[in-house]
């Protein structure tokens, strides 16, 4: 049994959760908080919830430290922290600052000689996966990535900044024309407004200038201003009865063309529509703390992207099964 | 630059040249053919064309030999033979047959010290990769694989065997129905009948019984009998015309279930759309080749599978770049 700690215990934290009741050969050894750990009741039966200090000490207790942080503050000063201590795998998704967290990350482990794998999920994760699989194979040709139709809990955030707003579930979509026009691998150059469009859910406060917030949002800079965004005012139990869950999803394509005049054209795409983004995150996760564990076993120590994992690692059938039923 | 030799100069040897051409860390040293060097002409400027005989003495000249024979009869003797000479790259693809093949390449390559890849292409290849990670991440799921539209040369060979047929093409053709059910995530069972339907365009000799040849066509055990099969009667101009290409394709989809009550579902689907099969696949194998170039100067020897190779190997780019562009 591989024995996995969560810290942090917020959508990301629950969805690894779930995930590990779905792989018999996981169990949930702890989940840590910086909460007081008498407020927080976990789903699974008898699994201890302790204080993050806790962590100190948990090291012959614990084979992978799953880190359910946000990515902003938490992550940058955790995983390097804990890559000290433990096998460790992070989500960590700002893409810009991934350099930065990788080397930071593998100094820590290869001085501990523990394992770390870093920006774990769908984007980064098998997104990344397939951007990479598909430019290999055509390395002559364009790529296109696709987000939604689902909720972004940035946008939402930064709509619930504005004052007069209660609440927000910001939708990212796709223009289908966009999508229908880089599917027939006519290589189309498409502008950030081309590709998506962004849908907001507010409930405003009694007595809001609804117009003004209108306003706000869509000439948002970095957030709205270059999207074609509408704006629909709901009531409180609307939002509760119709935008509760988190789905997510998207596709990344890949046109190319091969052949000594570059005659044929290729469409590699790899698309999710997913109903609980974080609890498909915490699924991806799941499978490589799997890769973790086995990866440090075999003295794979430092950082590790998805870029660097075998699949294989990730299942728990032997090289046998997997050739004989899934190659 | 990794010095690639191909052995087989028909559809897939000559994919594999065109894709060389697009990877600047590789170059074509060698074609070596079974038939007189002197009646094939390659499109690589200045590249041999040598008897395969001339295989037993060009080990420094070779970095990696792609073999490109048929699965049949060809690989399974050729890809363990040249495993004791050469790092080796196949597409050995009868799926039952995988594991001992594995096996007799594994033995030679590690007895050599070569690093050996098989069954490497879309199906299996990128089809096998998508059903793994996809089974690990969703591990309560149910997976699905459609093929086409796009040409068998199995099935087309099949049909060119009947007494009074010159020639056919053969297209296999998911069935749009049972696509849409499976993206819904309604985990449809599906008779062979219901995923794919298969369509025959069929050159006939002249004064040929044409509805005894189409009798014969869609009662063929194993080929067409479990199929809705449609059988056309065109002329060879025709045949030329419309029929000349290599096109194929499909998808790999999986559905399951996350949450503690198994409440949320959850859609993967990799989807490929191919104008040149060969071309294709041979850029497939081009990438794995610089992975078994790769993994064999890090000491990675024996047999492996695209389960077997992290994602990064196949890339000419550092680690550094990947992480900073792609992931």
């Amino acid at each position: 049994m591989i024995r996995i700690g969560i810290l942090g215990y917020g959508n990301l934290g629950k969805g690894v959760e779930s995930a590990i009741m779905q792989n018999p050969d996981m169990e949930l050894a702890a989940v840590f908080t910086r909460r007081n750990p008498d407020s927080v009741k976990v789903q699974t039966a008898g699994t201890k919830v302790l204080s993050a200090d806790a962590l100190n000490d948990m090291q012959k207790e614990i084979d992978v430290l799953i880190l359910c942080g946000g990515s902003a503050t938490d992550l940058p000063a955790q995983t390097p922290a804990y890559a000290a201590m433990y096998n460790v795998v992070d989500s960590f998704d700002t893409h810009a600052r991934i350099p930065e967290h990788f080397a930071a990350v593998d100094a820590a482990a290869k001085k501990s000689g523990k394992t770390g794998i870093i920006s774990c999920g769908w984007d980064p994760g098998m997104f990344s996966l397939n951007r990479l699989y598909a430019n290999c194979i055509l390395p002559e040709g364009h790529d296109y990535t696709f987000w939604g139709k689902g909720v972004s809990q940035g946008h939402s955030d930064a709509v619930r900044r504005i004052a007069g707003v209660k609440d927000c579930r910001q939708y990212t979509i796709p223009v289908p024309e966009a999508l229908l026009a880089v599917r027939s691998g006519s290589n189309p150059e498409l502008t950030t407004r081309q590709k998506h469009t962004r849908e907001c859910f507010v409930v405003a406060e009694e007595g809001a200038d609804l117009a003004a917030i209108e306003q706000e949002i869509v000439t948002m800079p970095n957030y709205f201003a270059d999207y074609d965004t509408t704006v629909h005012f709901i009531t409180e139990e609307e939002m509760k009865r119709d935008h509760s869950g988190l789905p997510h999803g998207g596709c990344v394509l890949r046109t190319g063309n091969t052949g000594i005049h570059k005659e044929h054209s290729h469409v590699i795409e790899y698309s999710l529509k997913l109903d609980s983004n974080p609890e498909f995150t915490g699924s991806v996760i799941a499978a490589y703390a799997r890769a973790a564990y086995r990866m440090n076993q075999e003295g794979q120590t430092g950082a590790k992207t998805v870029f660097d994992i075998a699949p294989a690692y990730l299942s728990a059938k032997s090289g046998d099964e997997l050739r004989a039923h899934l190659l």
